[in-house]
């Protein structure tokens, strides 16, 4: 298990829905942005890594659990903290936060793609190294 | 557990990201159309359940496992299946097809909960009737 | 100025914003739904198109007016006409309705480009040709 | 005319399509951040706003000119200037920038709205004065 990473995320009316709350779907699009700056963080560029390896990563698997809804203009924090770290894939476990309260958590299981051959793939070494040390240093 | 509901569904521009697959998040949009036509074809709709009675429903739980993407023009069918029915919940077994081929299989718990209190109640009874006879009925 | 394409658009949860209406960037996730059916319609599917030629279609201008708001479950048509055809660009203009009621409409101002060059190209003849057929058998 | 308020914006999957680029409707939702964290510095929320005098702000009417493609990663500058304030409307300029090079221009009419009545109002005194005081003290 590694140290938490978390990025703020401010709730626009393009985030929300007629119930008043934010759309179920878009906890996802915060998940991906934490995960995006937490990548950038470890000195992992997406654009960069299928620019280089011709790799890429895609989710596997969401599992996402809502307890509490996030409204307009709430300042979030979104998190990422990685669990589980294989050689094509890994998981992470994500939070959205208001204060102290988690309105949502997610389990994301991520593979590791080759975009030519269009199955999975081993992650480049450097990323998985930079991943390693993340787990090994965690709290 | 109940006949599957299966609705059509076209991917456009605004369902794809720059990897040339629906994003994943959209899915999500998806099965909730799917499902919002289900509850309409059986006689329930959101917008009357919440003026007539106070009641909505709202997802607390989706797992969703990507197997294949689906790309721009697509013509997909995206389906609902009641598995579970309770007296304030339900759970959904949805899936994303391409032909023969599942892109995408999800499953959604359903809570219901009151507006005004913002907290989980009872299905008004005639939805709980209807659902409980669509299982019934079912294959 | 030829006939007005129509396709019918059904707003979910994913349309509407906490103000209870549709959100105003999704009126162009329609207008482009209707513009895809239209030319698809009309024999042409960008998709196709992108890989015979290594043309595209892209938006150089968009204006939109917004007269009344559409809301959850509203059964609308969304329109799309050709008003104007040049050799590497045409305007459209489309509507988007509540039975008779306008609630909005564009005027979409289309380039074609080279996907590879990254500028402006000539449509292809055979889309032109399409497309001049449509404004000359109009209304 | 006032000076130009700027927020960073960083392009992630969410706003790019299966092109490569950031989706067309996805400006309107960079202005619309823009906007509100323009209004917010100004010391206008709209959520305290509609609770406290039953008003809100809607676009009436948005043209965007788009000039080149953002892509996934960049780092945006998306601005918004008040351009010409009426008794219940408004004009405002918005850019969105990657370092010096405008790769989208719009401009938005805003209303403002009783939400009861569901028309027109003018804007509530002390949003109108702290609007005229920036075209006053614009540059």
């Amino acid at each position: 298990m590694s140290k938490e990473f978390s990025i703020p995320v401010r709730v626009y009316y393009e985030d929300t829905d007629v119930g008043g709350v934010v759309y179920y779907a878009n906890y996802l699009k915060f998940f991906e942005r934490a995960r995006t700056e937490w990548l950038r963080a470890t000195g992992v560029q997406l654009s960069t890594m299928a620019a280089e390896s011709g790799l890429t990563l895609v989710v596997r698997e969401a599992r996402i659990a809502y307890h509490a809804p996030a409204t307009l203009d709430d300042a979030l924090a979104v998190t990422a903290r990685i669990d589980r770290l294989g050689r094509a894939s890994m998981v992470l476990t994500q939070r959205c936060l208001r204060g102290e309260t988690v309105l949502a958590e997610g389990e994301i299981r991520i593979g590791c793609i080759d975009l030519a051959a269009k199955r999975a793939a081993p992650l480049p070494e450097d990323v998985h190294r930079r991943l390693k040390n993340l787990i090994a240093t965690g709290p």
